[in-house]
């Protein structure tokens, strides 16, 4: 798990965008990320570790993790092959089986911590409190990540 | 625990509307479901339900499940009345307890997982991730249910 | 853990905004509170503080509440400053301290019950089901509090 505090590059989106009045919507793009709002604390983020790892402990067992066993439905292999990956070849499907994480604990976590959050802007300003940051937290990463901000407003 | 994919249904009313830039707001509408964005994926949604369900167990002893002892104020009966139950005839206030579901862990689910989330559509596209959907997750079903769905934007 | 309902707030600010279409966007203002929608019962509420309290312990050990090794990194420091305590004050250093509360599992629960929600307004009425209360819930207190609600349509 590791989490970053986007607020600095949330503000310069504002303040790039002239908007004065209006909202902000910060949007997770990825299934083993979150979008939270609290405090960015270097203690209190290794809490947030500890703490969500130990609710959903990654080598507990799941089902998703069952690599092999993948794609368990025709609904399942649709959405694969939706992603570019042809599986109907096995060295392909041997190939995407190989890539996938064994990740279910983050998808859990990714649940719990949310994945958009939708914050006011005042006259110019992000209408947070003085503690408080929005953060990306990569729940099976680090890796490379995007996230969705739009701003919305005049 | 029931889950079910409503990016197709938020898609469908995207294009139907003819907004190009914007965003949905996506709501549940009961207090025992929830609405999160995560992989539909067939394993991963029976980890969710082994999962959640570990986490709150329906059968735990919960207040909320002792409902011959509900309505317990004046303002718990107040919202009981308003939703147009007339317990003060006992007849009715044995109907309406009859009526109650053990759901207690439900609701604590539905707070957890959460009840909202905004989603940017950009050139008419909803800006999600390739993995991910949006879900209706009825933590006390199945049941018909409904869902908010919101477009804003031109 | 102290919860409000403030469905009438936001209901009072919609009527006297005369908005008929749009939506709410209603956040938590710090760090150890949060927004949710969900029943406002008073033995849901009860079986609320008892869950959420025993699976996030506040006398468990976080590193949060080691309050005399905070700030612990340079950043740490910066946004403590930021914030007006002028810690390179050796007093003013331990008021900060003195003043700072054991509340890391505050902070998780946060994260998890989630601080903005955004709720759709159609024809003056918010639209949210029948027994959906929108609730403030202070996970360090009862202090005062404040919220944020903006409406936002025409």
């Amino acid at each position: 798990i590791s989490v970053w505090d986007i607020t600095p590059e949330i503000k310069e989106l504002i303040k790039t965008s002239g908007m004065k009045n209006g909202f902000v919507n910060v949007i997770s793009r990825h299934t083993t990320t979150a979008v939270m709002i609290n405090e960015y604390e270097s203690r209190l983020i290794k809490d947030l570790k500890d703490y969500f790892l130990k609710i959903a402990p990654p080598d507990a067992k799941y089902l998703h993790n069952e690599i092999h066993l993948r794609p368990e439905t025709q609904e399942d292999k649709r959405r694969v092959l939706l992603n570019n990956w042809d599986i109907n070849d096995p060295a392909v499907l041997e190939a995407w089986r190989s890539q996938e994480p064994f990740n279910a604990h983050s998808h859990l976590l990714s649940m719990m911590l949310g994945n958009s959050e939708s914050i006011p802007v005042s006259n110019g300003e992000l209408a947070i409190g003085q503690w408080q940051s929005v953060m990306l937290v990569d729940l099976d990463g680090p890796r490379k990540r995007t996230v969705g901000i739009q701003v919305f407003g005049t």
